[in-house]
């Protein structure tokens, strides 16, 4: 049992390592997108979504379709051809590793 | 001088009390939305976006987006196709008018 709790922990680290990485590589690839998402994921233009604290999945699967095609935009479209799968993946952890909060007005 | 200033305290108040009734009437239509995005616009599925104090108009062209079938999504074809423009209008203020601060970890 001692073994068992000992392997989860190290499972545990190396997991969580490895997510830590990933968001350290994503500020790098969030280069290209602070200029309209804001390095905070507040983004600077009215038409541009923020990406604070916004889902990983939500965000790879975005990022995905814009690459394809799918869905439709021109500049998401060039930014999105230039990322490799692990980019994408990176720079999803990257926004989706900012907390927000939110308060709903009474 | 004082006239125009006056009309222009008159007008703010004329705008402001619009964008209120707007994200009340928004409120009502958001019982649609909360089911995946939450009412504090903060979303209890992991690929469903926060809407949380997200952009009025990326949130206006997105249901428009999904309504016209631009951008496909299964769900919200559904839901974005029984919404009226004033609807749209109105939920996209609802959620835009949730503060949101954020932290990027350090």
């Amino acid at each position: 049992m001692r073994k068992l709790m000992l392997s989860l922990v190290a499972l545990g680290c190396v997991v969580s390592g490895h997510a830590e990485a990933d968001r350290v590589a994503g500020q790098k690839v969030m280069r290209a997108c602070q200029v309209c998402h804001g390095k905070d994921g507040i983004a600077q233009l009215a038409e541009a979504p923020n990406l604070a604290g916004q889902k990983q999945a939500y965000l790879e699967k975005s990022l995905k379709e814009y690459k394809s095609g799918a869905r439709k935009h021109e500049q998401m479209a060039v930014i999105a051809g230039m990322l490799s799968e692990t980019d994408i993946a990176n720079v999803a952890e990257y926004y989706a590793s900012i907390t927000i909060t939110a308060t709903v007005p009474q």
